[in-house]
């Protein structure tokens, strides 16, 4: 059951209407990597995961980023009351669709759930957060860049703080279930190609008979380096 | 520049055509957790990323991916073609898209872009990444526990194998710039909100004085617990 | 401010597992006329809407609709648990996507933003949301016509309910704002073909010389039928 | 059998072209609130409804809508001929995609059936059309607000004329049925609940003791006021 | 201006109501290759086509195909109505949609503006019309040998006779601009590589050193075959 | 099997970067005319084509095409590179979503397979990479008109070029099987209508009499014009 305060989880403050960054900042509210995928990402996967520790886990984060969309609508609604007779406005998207928050992202592209990605496990579900947040960071990190007033970069650093915040817990219940650094997980063994590395992109002067590049992924010995048969 | 030879980068073996398996295969080639999704987010990122040597990488596994999707069109094929007079046939999408593969999922669904989590920053690509190749792993262990010939099993196995090479290497490049287990990158300091968790989800007779569940994500030192404001 | 508590809004009975009715019921969780559509449209208008009787409303109902597409989740989820090796179960799209809820449509389609009508004015808003109550009523009701367990049309009679009683609030609502039964709204005085109709749909037979139907619609005072000129 | 006259069914003037209008003008060609929205949604409800008065007058509006849809084509086909060397056009999606309209919104979207809401039952239908109305009356209004030359303006005003009519149109036809202000339809009786108004949306310094805001919706006999079981 | 009469433009005849075949005829509905995307295609080229003979003829065979989707719409009508109480009905999707067209394809996707390739060009056009005419024609085919009963098939084969009627009038009006074999259009010349033909995919044990199949398309004077560069 | 080597398959020059001109070539990367949509369509039919030299040519063009897109994104990325900091920069949507190549169209739309026309038929299929092609040379006239230096002019002739090559080669092909000016393939012989000309978009005061525009579509005897039955 859901409950709802009319008082933000968190200060929004915004000290100069700017109905163009707040076209930008649609891109967390109805875009790939805004809040509401999260919301609803974290959301669906505590229906099907068993462990209940990770499932309040889910659950708690989950309501937390509702909190932060109404954040985030609170500031396009902030960006974009009042100023509808500006030219700046009149080039942004909300003057045909009206002031305020859409499901839609800084392109004008409505949301779809094609974006969550969820299921069936609860280590891919986690590692599909993990790399949700480091979406959402890297889009609030840019963001903040492009801010022009000091409260909405202030509000923004919050959010992008919040994202950090969820990592670390995904990463600690990962790392319950012993999967943080190691890559299998689930049911089925691998066969015995695990170990080879493919060295299928080279420089055309160099041949195929040695890497291009090294590092921990193609030296350890874990994945020794095999170049592709010859021949071809 | 691309180059390709007619055999298969690993072998392809379908024992019994089934054209009804055909389709749930086709969640692997036209599917958000198929290989055109994981070769292009590879591939794309490998155009920003700066990291010469994960670069390299990058483009190394995008083009096994398109070896992998390759593999995939030819499981399809081979569980498609001369089957279409069978009523099983005729209640697939086969029957009226035509034998063989197409960028659809296992529901018809057209292949989109929106599947894709990739731009800005190594380590969000990195993390989207391992991301991919859990979802893609996690749908081979279920096409696997589905399919209904042992050849068509072996075949996913190398496939749902090299899902887990690729994690390991994604592992180990983000080890290498020291972001597999720190939850923090780029370049904004988060603010003093980031040790916080929000019990935000509570049974109703417990109330929200106390967590619901304890894990290391709510009770270690860093994440100190606290519940919110009481009075709400 | 979001908050959630972990029972239900109202009781969710399930006394037999039918995963090919659960695939229906995600037409009610991540479709069209399903529960997340609801809450997030009604959500969404409550940033622009300036009257605070009515912006309460909808967040008053746009919470509770959150509270329904929880208690669809857990139909679906009861639906799905436990039965993943039945042929059932293999022949619905749990098998590959996993138990429990996605947001997804009965067919498989992602659930998309492109549902949603909203913007700019709140008599627009309200009749969008008798608009999107009546599909939301008009699918449970089949729903409820193709349930095959008693516990199962119980809980679906429940949601029906209410989408009765917010269509009823938002009447209500509507009426308070004098457009329930008057179609102009808005600033724009329309022109003098206001009250024309134009029959241009015919039976060949009869010419366009008549009406092929009469109505309130088109023998009222204010729409006199008028025929297209002649000659075309 | 459809027919066409290469007239179109009301005046189109524009008297100085205007490519960056004629991008707006898209989301009434192509867009969610457009014309070809309301022809599709009204043309293929006639199919499936029974009572031959409201299934003519379906059909009568929505070759309507189409001839309005041909009118905005000629509007952009104005606003973009022969201006292809201009800055303003080169700023357009026009300079890449060619003049004249396209099945886009002003956002370059491509036009999508998400957009409808039909089927199962003439009610379900006829709100759904008033809200469509609704729709497209609220994006003319702000073209109007945007157009730079008079006759767009009074080419838009006709358009938003007739979407009164037909707004006028079903609210008589759904009065027919008995169905403007009776929220009730179908033939499912709803549970007990169905007077009940829940307020889960509430100012955290009042509690939940007491109704935030009070109106017709939550005050009436029908729709008596309850608030949620202390306690969480 | 558009006209209807209630006629169709060519008997429909279903001798039994089929509903699993209905949802196949969606394809032609609502689908890729169905008369919608036809309809609409040509429609809205004949706004930017400014050759009048070339205008005219888009416009007539538009009209013809909005008559093509009446009669697929009459057809899945037929076949839907008075059978939702059986076990077949109720394994489509009219079970829930409702009985009737609807804009979907046969796996239940809505239409979508995607579908279309038009613009700038009176020859892209021409090529695109012939290229959606093949796609609408190989799907008849489909249909035809799925259909169970004489009636359907003889009203799918009378839409598939027009389509080669189509394709024959865009080869007649491609041909008319001297287009219809030559590949040159537009105003940009070719620089020197048109004549190259590039053998990128080849069988591993023949080398790249000679062509793998040979052609018209690679042996003719002006396409000489070229092996690409040795030494990769 | 696929290989890459990271030379591009033809120079890439870009004299100097403009992030605007960076976001209009997004349209032969991630849009509806783009290399991609090319790449992809003509090798999943090689899938199903069984003629030997046939499917050998679609292999050869697709991977010269996924060449193609290597160059465009080399583009894209040498326009975006190292230019974060300018005011044009941030107006495009690089800003947000990071430098180089996303696959994404020049309006910010992902991607779709819902571009893409196979299957089921190798004539089919020439039809539609004929078309293909036309779309992705009218692309490049546009963009070549549209660019701001002479470095991507060139680079963008050698793509258009090569589309042209292309081209040639579906239409060897396609005469190759006696089908490039021939309308009618497949297994299903039309019906007597085949010869029809239908005209249904009329001048208003000339009447349906007789034909309003006069080319080889409706005078060859073939299609002998017929207007059609009077009365209506």
């Amino acid at each position: 059951m859901f409950f709802h305060k009319k008082e933000p989880i968190h200060t929004v403050n915004v000290d100069e209407a700017n109905p163009h960054f707040a076209q930008l900042l649609l891109e967390q509210f109805g875009g790939a990597t805004g809040e509401l995928s999260a919301a609803l990402q974290y959301w669906v996967q505590s229906f099907h995961v068993e462990n209940p520790g990770i499932k309040d886990m889910l659950q708690d984060i989950a309501i937390e980023e509702f909190g932060h969309l109404e954040m985030v609508g609170k500031m396009i609604e902030a960006h974009t009351k009042g100023v509808d007779q500006t030219e700046v406005y009149k080039s942004t998207l909300f003057a045909l669709r009206g002031m305020g928050p859409h499901f839609l992202d800084s392109q004008g592209k409505a949301w779809t759930a094609s974006y969550l990605n969820e299921g069936g496990d609860v280590v891919r579900d986690l590692r599909a957060n993990i790399a949700a947040e480091a979406g959402a960071r890297q889009t609030y990190e840019e963001l903040i860049k492009l801010a022009t007033d000091e409260g909405s970069k202030k509000t923004l650093v919050h959010l992008l703080t919040r994202e950090i915040s969820h990592t670390q817990m995904f990463m600690k219940a990962l790392d319950s279930l012993g999967k943080l650094t190691d890559p299998m997980f689930g049911n089925i063994p691998p066969d015995d190609t695990v170990n080879i590395y493919y060295n299928l992109s080279t420089h055309g002067n160099e041949g195929v008979a040695r890497l291009d590049e090294r590092g921990p992924w193609n030296s350890a010995p874990r994945h020794c380096a095999r170049t592709y048969p010859i021949g071809f």
